[in-house]
């Protein structure tokens, strides 16, 4: 089975110039679905990690499954204000916008090593903002797992740089 | 274990006088988490579905890691502009405003029965978008499971009038 076949590419979604690659064909196949995961959760088991991070929106889809796969916890990240209690907060720039990422400040227990999750590495924007949230929040950050790198964007150079082992199961 | 105590209620979030209940702690605990999707599970078993429409964001959590449990597809519900190619979209009221919900036109195979997913029925305004869209597009929808039931808002009332049958794991 090749993943990539249920990862279509649709051209200029969100916006003109952009590649969009859509999920919804192997979320759909429940034999690409279970594939995926398992390996995403063959890649995690080089890391010891406590907790997941899922990255709304798409990230909740794979760090559940996963977390739960995998018998971890899972901590989320959201956009603003959909988090109730008080919450750490950070800017970042992605492939086509910008936001900001929230955590609640009382999720995760002291001493939590967190694996980032998400569906796509693009730019690596999302990741770097979740890994400062974490980490300025005093939590360890293992590294980050993403079911696909879109390699011309350089985002797994950028997320070198910062110091975040990064593994991807497909690369485009 | 009570489910209950992992689901703690959270006052005037997240607007003055709602009682939003923060799934955080259930999806921190992995034994908490395997617990509800166990007793999910165990309720969808009576219905006879293919697949599972996660809706945005909260459902997508309980969604993905319900089917790929029970490894059945996944289908996404999302809030508008967020799926590429052709979509089919209905406008909704929730507890705390409105907004429209999506699901692609080609994602469902002909003859797929549905069981929507949720974290929490409240007025159950979402549970009926879903439902009507579903239906609209031509597919069956069995039934819709949560998480949680909030039964002061009637919403089981007022899917029982739109012949959605539903359960919940938990009803405060």
């Amino acid at each position: 089975m090749n993943l990539l076949d249920y990862l279509p590419g649709v051209p200029d979604f969100p916006k003109p110039g952009i590649l969009f690659r859509d999920i919804s064909p192997l979320l759909a196949n429940p034999a690409a679905f279970k594939e995926a995961i398992a390996q995403m959760e063959a890649l995690a088991q080089s890391f010891d990690y406590t907790h997941i991070l899922g990255i709304e929106s798409r990230g909740f889809i794979f760090g559940s499954a996963l977390a739960h796969h995998a018998h971890k916890g899972l901590a989320l990240a959201r956009k603003p204000n959909k988090l109730p209690l008080a919450t750490h907060k950070e800017f970042y720039g992605l492939e086509y916008g910008s936001d900001y990422l929230e955590i609640q400040q009382s999720t995760l227990p002291a001493g939590a090593k967190v694996l980032l999750i998400d569906d796509v590495l693009a730019t690596g924007g999302t990741l770097i903002a979740a890994n400062k949230l974490l980490r300025n929040a005093g939590f360890e950050v293992c590294g980050a797992i993403t079911l696909l790198e879109i390699s011309f964007l350089n985002g797994r150079q950028l997320l070198d740089q910062h110091g975040i082992a990064n593994k991807s199961v497909l690369v485009s």
